[in-house]
């Protein structure tokens, strides 16, 4: 039987209690309107976990001033029914009054990997992330918590966040999961009209294209970029947010990428931004 | 039988064994160096808890770049034979390497209260502060921890973080431990020449008269700054950082002192920089 937590205090009481039993907890932190992309982060956290907390929070330190904290999609009770079937312990719901209290002041920042790609477009976001992930963690204390490889940025920057400040959570990432048309899964797939939901798989469809150069030996990144530049652009409705070239560690921009790299986009569809990102290796033949 | 222990992973695992056995554990971080005002500290610990750990860390992060970093005192195997005889159970000496690692790029900020008094002066200090003490807390796990009312903007400030990120510790004040004269004990008295050292009292002195006149109803902060800043400049060698009179939980300066407030000075004597701080009550009579 699944509990919904929205009390700080019950949830961290919960969480220390079943510590002391000698559970396992694993934590998804997630901001609701869940789709299969999130499911599968649960079904990777119960095979690492004896007890499975899912948080769902619309974090509004993550969503700078232009963005669509309000319009974000809000579900609460879908997703608990979803989460219930999915054997989860814990769904953790606390309200914004609750995680950001009057004369609330502190926040955890990760310098250089917030540089690049989303961090410039988004300059605070991941300011939010690593500071509502850090009191995610307080919380709940989990010894494990799942983070999707669609958001390739905010994986290296929580990983870097939890070893920098010691916060003794393992952070283990899960795949992409696609749509049929091979479109990434995301919540904000919803506000896509359906002429935008038609074109957006060139997304896809052009790392895909960019992964099969570099399998076959194109090691020159600006070339790639190019390519990807090209491919998107024959959508008439996508508008290039960003298209760059990295090592999946530090987000550094990389030129030759002979020993491999992460290509990460953000295509904007109308109003709707969304990420996706591909790792370019060579084939070994 | 004190414990010597410096590697991280180590520290963890003892102190998450204790945990598990039920003990309640107090943190005392220090940079070493160790004088009365610590013990005092290390003494409130073991009132409040089964096994006192003491971290002893001289943290780069939290001097500026023209500060006394290398010069600080470093006297390790007397500040543990010091601590064994007060029963502590752990000494805490991580090396820098290993609370920095090559990548180390996260740090824990707290905005406004940082902003005035010492945070003026040595504008990286907190965040320094703020981020060792994040990390001392994720790997010790303390339940409580004890903090000086000397740093009384510093308490402040830890004590905003701690809830502000959910760590779940107690933060405990403790109250400044003075010599003979009045000084407040600090380290960083042993630079003081002798004649700095006869003129220092001078800072007690000053605050001292300065609750006097409070108590006996005078509630101008701007006329109470005027007389200390005039009785503190009787001493020859004293160079004035600030004297402010603030509210001490938002460290925000106070006009109209009527319902309290907290005076906090820092001086320097030749480039030694002291800090004392005194309460301003009306007397209720």
């Amino acid at each position: 039987m699944i509990r919904i937590v929205s009390d700080i205090d019950v949830m961290s009481g919960i969480s220390h209690a079943k510590s002391l039993e000698g559970d396992r907890i694993c934590l998804v932190p997630t901001m609701g309107a869940l789709h299969e992309g999130h499911l599968s982060l649960i079904r990777i956290a119960s095979e690492h976990a004896d007890y499975v907390v899912v948080s769902i929070f619309v974090n509004p330190t993550q969503f700078g001033p232009n963005e669509d904290y309000d319009a974000y999609p809000r579900q609460i009770e879908r997703d608990a029914d979803t989460l219930e079937t999915l054997g989860v312990d814990v769904v953790f719901t606390p309200d914004v009054g609750s995680i950001y209290p009057d004369g609330f002041s502190t926040y955890v920042t990760v310098e250089g990997l917030t540089e690049g790609l989303c961090g410039r477009s988004r300059p605070t976001h991941f300011r939010g992330v690593t500071t509502v992930v850090t009191k995610l963690f307080g919380i709940v204390r989990p010894h494990c918590a799942v983070f999707g490889r669609k958001d390739a940025q905010q994986l290296a920057v929580v990983k870097r966040m939890t070893r920098d400040l010691n916060l003794g959570v393992e952070i283990i990432p899960a795949p992409i999961v696609r749509e049929e048309d091979g479109l990434a899964m995301s919540s904000r797939n919803s506000y896509l009209s359906p002429d935008e939901r038609r074109q957006a798989p060139i997304i896809r469809q052009s790392l895909v294209y960019a992964a099969e150069l570099a399998a076959s030996g194109v090691n020159d990144a600006s070339v790639i970029i190019d390519i990807v530049r090209n491919k998107i652009g024959e959508s008439s409705l996508a508008k290039i947010d960003y298209i760059d070239i990295v090592d999946q560690d530090e987000m550094i921009p990389m030129h030759d990428i002979s020993n491999g790299a992460l290509l990460a986009v953000a295509v904007f569809f109308g109003k709707t931004r969304l990420l996706d990102n591909i790792i370019l290796e060579r084939r070994n033949d």
